[in-house]
């Protein structure tokens, strides 16, 4: 894809992108990403109580502007984290970027993805920036996507356009991760710029509302990154201030921004093969079916059995067992690609063959239902667990 | 091992195994095990909500019995769990035992591993408990501990032995379990037989005690199985009832005992190719000194840096931050193997090279300490995380 065939991109926003030597693959690394005007912005953050400088450092920023943000600073190859300098290598990157755009110092947020608890040399981001600003194009947008990847095998971009009376609103996000961890590069970071106009504390708002059945119901591997943030810039330049049925329209554009690029982190998580969406229907909650949802995708056994195209159902039943949700095992019913494999907590009478068939597809679909009267429900996605993943993990760090 | 090298086992119990046809591949898999009188019996059984029927059904004869046990039934090759006549095969199984026996019911406890969701032809049982009985002898505990493994590569058995003024108390253990989990064969089951004279009450207090930091304080994969059971009997053929000094002498060997198969367990983990004992320190309490520890052992991360023998804390210390206890990641050491290779939440000064030496070893030694006043320590086993893990479990059922 090359960038005139991206869609149209939200106004007012420009990007550039450059190799800053912070990893040793001379590959794209550092990353400037700015509004024209000031942008209302909201963020949200990894909940490990490890956190790196830069998670840290844009929350305050978030917390002093009052919601808004000229640029996004973002380097790949280290994640300037548990180093004794940290927050200062985030304070001059901060520091280098207010005055090179003259802007205020909390209005620059930062991210950085790579190994953890080794430097990161700042002098190799602060130099590089002022060639990223003469650099800055929208077009760029790609290039930014490509530069921020770690063990990321592709770039992964979304957009999406919401018409209204008073004209139209573009969204366009950016995600990496190839897991939430990776080898040594611990960070799942995901960027969504819209021209729409609205208020910090409705962006932080539908964000939030976004990133739950998105970003917050993938996982890889079941760790989690120091790293993890969400950015998202509203700068208002397409003029347009979404109200009440634009606003659904919004968010529901904004959640399906969020949704494409969440699953394109699983479709890409290390060494997977295949893509498993699970259905969790007739819980207590919603939030009990997530976490059964949670402990069936993450269970080891189901995703290896996913990875041997096995319907293997008596993996599946005791994964949501150990959810800690109260259920009745015998009033559970299970299919897998639309065949019933578990009736009533027990086998249900189906040609083994024609599932394991069906399983051979790069996409599977798991639906886990309580009978009776419970309304929660959730919808979640994992990948299969292949030795690759292994591999890729186990390898020294070079 | 052949059987006459055991140490001297504990006095009044009888061991059988044979081949019933219950797993395909012709090796032992049908186990009985009598106390020659009546033992005072002990149980824990699968935090699981979905339990195998010889769970619920032992938990309610223990109950039933007031503590009391004649014979442990125990089958190989099929779990016994999630079909709809699960009940009323283990109903069966210890209706067979206990007319056998001449024993009450409720004295019959019983036990199954293996596939999950496929009958169980309780036929199989019946017809071959008569051959098992006419076989009982004390010197077929060897062959007892083959028959119950399932994936396991080696038989898993412990012993010690407790001098007191009144004489000499013996216990045996036994157990199985390759993994929480295995292919199919979700189980970790244990059988703990002394000649100690103790009271039901006591015993299971005892067994409690000694099952937290053992079997309790290990991970393979974090999958929890449907039929997990740690039993203990003491027939008091010993002569010895033990008292204060001698029974925390008798405690003290009891755990040792668990401890000791506990840690097989982990050795023989599938694809494990190296043991890790991990120590944490200094957190608010116990408890969550053992949640970090756990956090540590279930982290993919770890476990694949661990089997590339990568001495790589970063991947240590935000498995530790997502456990949910607070503490500051600024005041953490971690040792591997001796080796200081985190101070203070930041890189110390070590030799990567040395680390990596020392990892090459069958087993590894990981350190956590929080420094400041909390008390809180855990002790706990894991095993390295192999791509023979992945290929094990990958492959279709057979």
């Amino acid at each position: 894809m090359s960038a005139h065939e991206l869609p149209e991109l939200p106004r007012g926003f420009r990007f550039a992108a450059c190799y800053a030597g912070i990893r040793k693959k001379p590959k794209a690394d550092l990353t400037l990403m700015v509004s024209e005007t000031p942008a209302a912005a909201a963020g949200v953050f990894t909940r490990n109580l490890v956190r790196a400088a830069p998670v840290d450092r844009s929350a305050r920023h978030l917390k002093k502007s009052g919601g808004l943000a000229r640029a996004i600073v973002c380097n790949a190859g280290n994640a300037n984290c548990a180093t004794p300098d940290m927050d200062a290598v985030a304070k001059r990157t901060a520091d280098a970027a207010s005055s090179l755009l003259k802007s205020p110092k909390e209005q620059i947020l930062l991210a950085s993805t790579g190994v953890i608890g080794e430097p990161l040399e700042v002098g190799k981001i602060v130099e590089n920036l002022p060639r990223l600003q003469m650099a800055l194009a929208p077009e760029n947008f790609r290039a930014a996507a490509e530069a921020i990847m770690t063990t990321d095998t592709v770039p992964k971009m979304a957009f999406a356009s919401v018409e209204t009376a008073e004209g139209t609103i573009r969204i366009a996000g950016m995600t990496k991760g190839s897991g939430m961890i990776q080898p040594n590069m611990a960070t799942m970071l995901a960027f969504v710029f819209t021209d729409a106009d609205l208020k910090p504390s409705a962006l932080q708002k539908m964000l939030g509302e976004a990133v739950e059945p998105t970003f917050n119901s993938i996982s890889v591997d079941s760790d989690t990154s120091t790293n993890d943030t969400v950015f998202l810039l509203a700068n208002g330049a397409s003029g347009v201030r979404p109200k009440k049925g634009d606003r659904a329209a919004f968010q529901k554009a904004l959640t399906s921004v969020c949704e494409q690029l969440a699953v394109a982190i699983v479709r890409d998580g290390e060494g997977a093969s295949k893509l498993l969406t699970i259905y969790v229907d007739g819980a207590p909650s919603d939030a009990d079916a997530k976490r059964i949802a949670r402990e069936i995708a993450n269970s080891p056994l189901v995703k290896t059995a996913l990875a041997g195209e096995d319907p293997n159902w008596g993996r599946i039943l005791p994964a949501a067992g150990k959810s800690g949700v109260a259920f009745d095992p015998m009033q559970v019913d299970i299919s897998l690609n639309g065949f019933l494999v578990c009736e009533g907590g027990v086998r249900a009478n189906f040609v083994e063959a024609e599932v394991q068939q069906s399983m051979r597809e790069k996409e599977s679909v798991l639906r886990f239902a309580i009978r009776g009267k419970g309304e929660g429900s959730a919808k979640f996605w994992t990948c299969d667990f292949t030795e690759a993943y292994i591999k890729i993990n186990a390898e020294y760090r070079t």
